[in-house]
């Protein structure tokens, strides 16, 4: 039994209080929050806080904090135990000398109002020492099925790829969309297509997954698509696909 | 039972003529490819047939050829039934006029080496009059949960659109998996984020599903990423960072 506290409240801190409380091997002690409104709803099921200053000892102390806090945060921390952040852009190093730090990273899209199956999302964990990363990876393995261990400078990279794979694959989503509304066209109808595409680089990798005008150098169809665009969107299909003709050249 | 003959031998025939075999409700009556040699192996199931001058009299015959022959390749037949095309940009009126039009466009991204299941697979049907639109609606059922009514139109803006949430949304992923390639992270530690990206927009629309720096406005994280960047990632990161900070504003 993983001994754990949360400290936090928002998003992460959320999903990660409802996987532990449910996980078999974990056992999630105390959550605190600067604001103890924020989470007096769990104060039935775990000690609950607002003073860093007297935490229950753990085994591992989670920050779920946003990216900026947790340096400053973390100084004022004397908890004993391994004390790891959730950031993908911070370094471990940022955590205040006098901790035994670590990470522990979700690599997961986490809305309010949808939740996250867990046991699907990659945690990536990183430590200080190999006996820390062997009781993170087992924590992180009480709640998925894909743990990998990761450093801090290819955590930064996983963030940036992030980028790319998920908040600019959600807005052209949301060009599809505007596009699909302009015209009547129920958005659903791209659903199935969104959904196989992300599949599909699960057994094909993306080089060769790739299909569609830009691809096969189809000059007559990007021309036809080009005069159907904004000035906006114009830019866009354009940048892209000249990125995609490079790599098929 | 509808009886339905399937003209080609390409990705979209090769899939339709699989799941036409397996439905209940359809007969698969003849499959004609200019090139025998590639329907050979169906010669047990169905006819087969290089000539387009003797076709066995069907319900529905389908074209699933290249867009760019499809109107000449119309010129050829004179068999009666109604004729639907499957391309996403082709209109229906391309089809010769001494046919009965229609199109069956199904709306996902083929590979040869990856099964469909049509069922979730958007179909999109369209057609010269209400009785054959029944036709193709009620075969397009025959095989899949998702059958909608689309005219020319907004078939091509929904092709266009395609273009942005499944070209456009795969070399993202090759960009992702190029960052995680040259920093030795594997590509699946992607795998779920991407999933979840995808089956986010199913219950949250792409607006209000946004996240990310961009979204945030966060000045420091953007720069730091573009620090990272090749000059060709940095131009795509800047065109799609702009875009979503616009929508944002």
């Amino acid at each position: 039994m993983i001994r754990v506290s949360i400290l936090g409240s928002g998003n992460v801190a959320t999903h990660l209080i409802n996987a532990f409380l449910k996980a078999d091997d974990v056992e999630l002690v105390e959550v605190y929050s600067r604001n103890i409104g924020d989470i007096a709803h769990l104060k039935n099921e775990v000690q609950i806080t607002d003073a860093t200053q007297n935490l229950t000892p753990v085994d591992v102390t989670i920050i779920a904090i946003s990216d900026d806090a947790i340096a400053e945060f973390s100084n004022h921390l004397t908890i004993k135990g391994i004390v790891a952040h959730t950031s993908g852009s911070v370094s471990m190093s940022d955590l205040n000398d006098s901790l035994s730090k670590g990470v522990f990273y979700p690599l997961q899209t986490f809305s309010k109002d949808k939740s996250i199956d867990f046991k699907t999302a990659s945690i990536c964990c990183e430590s200080e020492n190999d006996k820390s990363l062997i009781v993170l990876k087992e924590l992180a393995s009480a709640i998925s099925d894909k743990v990998y261990e990761v450093n801090s400078d290819q955590r930064k990279k996983l963030h940036l790829a992030a980028v790319f794979v998920n908040n600019f694959t959600n807005h052209l989503y949301q060009i599809g969309k505007l596009i699909c509304d302009e015209h009547k066209i129920p958005f659903e109808v791209l659903h199935p297509l969104i959904l196989e595409t992300a599949k599909k680089i699960e057994e094909i990798p993306p080089k060769e997954a790739q299909t569609g005008p830009a691809m096969r150098n189809d000059l007559e169809t990007i021309k036809k698509h080009l005069a159907q665009l904004s000035t906006h969107q114009k830019e866009i299909y354009t940048i892209l696909t000249n990125s995609i003709s490079k790599t098929y050249q």
